[in-house]
């Protein structure tokens, strides 16, 4: 083990699994490692301290080995400032450019650690130097001139840490498993909502279709009207299908009230989209009286934001839904900054979007049929991540039940 | 087209959808066919009837087509008496013998048609002579000297009637799908359940151990509390963690009232075994208070019968478990016995194994959080089953609920 | 039933199973039908004719019938011309506008039948007087002043026939299972593919990202190469990871010789879109030798087109993704056009989009991991399609063998 | 932190992720610890050594913490002997008995550490003391006067250690996924076949029907008579299918060349097990020369021992079928005693049925189209598994002939 260098980590390292992974990747890497000093927090509250040699038998190793435990957080015991290279042209980047994280980041320039502002995973940092300001930025949105960090030197990751006090998300973590207990899950996460709600967090919800097909749709809208949804996030066929049961009763040409095919209702998703045309869009389909009902309805009402996001299987669309996937993204992302909670629920598509957008703190839960979806969504880095194998029809009339018990319980 | 035979077709045969499949079959053959009669009945009362010629190029074909048709109910005009051949030792059965649907059938002997007792899929069919009696049998309980059926001569099939008026089990029939709506569907289940309990009919379910790993055994036990349950089929898994959540609150070590695994907890399905095992069986557990609640506790209370039967993955097992797998289709058999309903829930083996028994006029509700194993689970020859892609630990409190909400309204 | 109405049906109306769906519908309806005429074609080339007096107890009952049964290619014996509306405005179209299938359409018009053009599932049919053209339309491109065909009157489906001597796609049709032979299909399909090379018909492959996590990149690429693809429909992840690959050894920073992770891999998939970025395009990345193999390699080097639809879960994109998704589907169309077979692989996006857009006589095979997506994608009014619960990584290399062998054979 | 106690652990503690798993469970369970002692091995071959004093808030707490480490292999500075109570009557075991892991495991008896025979997962340890022997036993198995171990103390758990050299089954170590390079994997598990082979290593495989239906029976009983294999486990749909198609060519009545079904296919396993049933057994169905090709045929040929595992849903079954569960369990163990490796194909019970009675050093190799069952399989503490999502149609052929190309490689 010719090459080595000692490495620092600092915070609830023990609690969060970090001091675990970091010995699982050094072993994986064919490295070694010493531990030189290990102080942990006496108290809960306490944070511990590890100084460890880390050791290969390469300069290359050591290299590789000291950059997966940088994405960790541990950081040399000397920092120096980071490299920035100006950006050739629009798009082109310096090789060897840093990619984030999804952890809060920050980069020492000029000797002062700044914080990097709009972290979101696979991104560039880029600096500018005159404000001293840091941002996150996608690959296709650096500009010529930009100056970009490359390398991990000067860049520190604050690994998220795990609370001690365990919550629902903590017990959960990473596992997906049908064999779960519903009602008492579905409970705790009313539990979470109601205690998100009392710290003034935001709240986000990322629904598919189902909710509509599944007779969900009532849960779901009375939820947006008693507040407890903050911002939107869907596609062009939730919004259709809502309007389309809102006007005939029927979705995908299905009567929700008795499960059976309406004649004729393979047109009303049609029928319903020309309605929003021929209003303009959903806002004035609503201040015209022409849908009465729902949760896009509901969304209008009480000034709930929505993103339609557009995709390539989208029929019409209506004139709301984006249709530059970029666009939606940036769209995504304002509406998403500030929120502490995401409930993804039966949507693939547009909750691997959202995820991806997310910064590691957000805690979310992904609720759909199909436990290989969840297992996809649950691999996206967050770190309190709840994955329900549960149909939306049952799931959110029980979520919407224990909000309503857990609050009337909680104002006695 | 050398070869022809005329068939004819009685009963609701346009609804039922026999013609249909009739039609098709014959083409797929590489058969024909000409409508000599076709009489539809006039009210939704009267049955109809079809006189048809099919032809083949060949005597085998048309054998072959005959034999297909002769599984949905089609007869020659002219039947001829049943051909007997006696079995030369036992389980030794003559060759050809005939194999059975899951539909009435009836035998001609000595040019009367007699009923076929205990008829299952893929059984044989033996007649005794002397008592004009013939019975479904096993391939392995024919005896030596068991005049067995051969041939498809002198059987006639009763290919089940789907009535006009539709009922849930018929607009949903054959189909499996998450997206559709899942209250209403619960609502149309509890209502189907009562209407079987007001007709007197006997309602079975069939069980896995997630009911209780997703905290659904109160509903259930609730429900055999209530009378709505007949019989329980199910395995030692479902029957120890019951009792394991009644001794020691968890089930596979994990507490259901708070979802997390509990020290030690991984023991306590043996435990429970250790202390059935002790009593000698469950009932001695429940009648000296070992036992004091539960879904096996409200079977004994109750007296509903409960077939455990025993599987190559078993611990233990408990003392009232079957180990004799063939003694144990046999439990299941005379419990089936007159049912007119079977739910089955999230247990693919014990669900086949019963759907394998029973008549295809009994109606089967299957719910699994696996859409594979509800296709598996309806692709039995039941003509009135539905699937529901849900998750027990949601999907039978709501059913409770259900069942209670409509039975008070209709005392009222 | 006060209110009846004759209508007749021609073709191969029993093989193709209308017959026995228009039975169903009347019934499941609550109408009532006799058979005037029946006269099934003698051979099997000759078409089937079918008169019939269907029946409701109300006008209304009567016109939701005849209306479904007009999308099996039922007419009344007399048509009337198609009633036209003009659009009010762009994207404002006339209530009760008629909806297509994806069948061939003709419409009625100054007393001709005239066969619709670009006919799609969900449009709309427009007429342009002066030149005799009917074309179908989304409703979105609907502009004011077109004459919108409304309701039923004078248009004319012709329901896909099945044709006697049954195929691979016959005898699939519809099934989704994965206890089926894998290797005879694997054969069956090269077949296919080879026959429809053989009659000049055109191949589209849609695919998604895991033909290259699991290492059947290769296979596909060499499918292109030799000549039996036309055209490749597919997403940001497709490509990127497939120039990952050629650039680093990599797929999502997994080396797929060895299936493990590489240190450092997990930016390699942003190195790849920027090295593109900076050539510009994939097409100058493999002019200018940045890119020297693969699947995009190899539509550049043999003028294969493909469309890159851009989605909100993209990173990057590439430069040659489109980001609207209208212009996506746009681009789709245009590469559809006179596609005969169309193969899905690993991806329900992609393959719902394309799918949307075929008309009902393409032949597809869809191949997914999971039979859920494939219950999804079958379920799109393709007459002929085959769904395989497989895996890219095993079934695309098999695949490919079978062409080489099958091809070798043919030649000599 | 009231209450304190020293443990120790040895081995490869950090590369087989001891360490983490017991940081973990420390502070899961609200307690604490201090390092006092933490050796890493300098080389690969040196074992690591820790001390540790584990603290928590009460004795109560402190044992439990201290019992779930214990099954990680951690033990007290001094350890006492076992302690021993006699069973009460057969199967009435004494309270707070012993249950075991699947690792290998030693008991402390006057003073001397003997290890336990036939260690598996959830049995009980019997001590007779004249012997000096300890015996893993099932509860039921347990005779009156049995000395059965209580408590942990006395009880050393040896935590099996990751090698430092990575293999297959260390890199793909509990993940399942659809996304990785499949004809890699395949390799990669040839080699390790050829491995065991070439070490002196028993192979056995768990099939289900499957097998047969995908047509990949051949590429099995290839292996078979190439004696790759030792020992099969498997049911009675295996036996009866895999003989329906040598006698008839079909596999529950599909032709499996053409994948087409055949005319009176279903009757043909029934035909099968009648044809078994005359013979007597499977060996003389072979010896007389009925049955003349597949799996078990190559059984027969090649003296390869089968258990066939009777179930509830067998038809029939076969008179090779054992019908009492527990001594098909006992049949599995005889069966399984000795070997390295275990490939399982395409079966959930039986799979499970097996992997209950391995040792966790056994290495597993999971294959299943179904994500699910996967999961399952792979969560009951075997320490080597891979899971593969594949299909067993192409899965089998494409490990045939990998097995084909690497032996002959290895020959020259």
């Amino acid at each position: 083990m010719a090459e080595s260098q000692e490495i620092e980590l600092r915070g609830h390292i023990i609690d969060s699994g970090i001091m675990t992974q970091l010995f699982d990747r050094v072993m994986d890497m064919g490295g070694n490692f010493e531990i030189l000093v290990f102080e942990v927090g006496k108290k809960k509250t306490d944070p511990s301290y590890a100084r460890l040699r880390i050791a290969a038998s390469s300069r290359e190793t050591l290299q590789s080995i000291l950059s997966e435990l940088h994405r960790l957080g541990a950081r040399p015991l000397k920092v120096k400032d980071v490299h920035l290279v100006p950006a050739e042209a629009d798009r082109v980047v310096p090789k060897g450019f840093y990619t984030t994280t999804n952890h809060p980041t920050q980069v020492k320039y000029c000797g002062e650690w700044i914080p990097v502002q709009a972290i979101e995973m696979d991104f560039l940092i880029v600096v500018n130097p005159e404000e001293k300001i840091a941002v996150a930025k996608p690959l296709g949105k650096v500009q010529k001139g930009n100056l970009v960090v490359v390398g991990e030197q000067g860049v520190g990751v604050s690994y998220p840490e795990r609370p001690r006090e365990q919550s629902t998300f903590e017990f959960m973590h990473g596992t997906v498993s049908p064999e779960r207990p519903s009602e008492t899950l579905i409970a705790k996460i009313a539990k979470e909502i109601l205690e998100v709600r009392k710290n003034g967090g935001k709240i986000a919800v990322v629904g598919g279709p189902a909710i509509i097909h599944t007779g969900a749709d009532r849960a779901l809208a009375g939820m947006i009207h008693d507040g407890y949804i903050d911002v939107l996030f869907a596609g062009n066929a939730l919004a259709t299908h809502d309007i389309e049961y809102n006007l005939y009763g029927t979705s995908l040409g299905m009567d929700i009230s008795t499960g059976k095919p309406v004649m004729g209702g393979h047109r009303h998703h049609l029928y319903a989209i020309s309605e929003i045309m021929r209003a303009g869009s959903i806002k004035n389909a609503v201040d015209t009286g022409v849908v009465t009902g729902g949760i896009m309805y509901e969304c209008i009402k009480h000034n709930i934001p929505f993103v339609l996001a557009g995709s390539i299987r989208d029929d019409g669309p209506l004139p709301d839904v984006i249709l530059d996937v970029m666009e939606a993204q940036d769209a995504m992302r304002k509406h998403i900054e500030g929120c502490s909670m995401v409930v993804m629920i039966a949507t693939l598509l547009h909750s691997i979007a959202v995820g991806n957008c997310l910064p590691s703190s957000v805690k979310t839960v992904c609720v759909d049929i199909n436990p290989a979806h969840l297992t996809k969504l649950m691999d996206r880095g967050t770190t309190q991540a709840i994955g329900i194998v549960s149909d939306a029809g049952t799931f959110l009339p029980l979520l919407a039940k224990q909000l309503e018990i857990q609050s009337c319980a909680a104002k006695k």
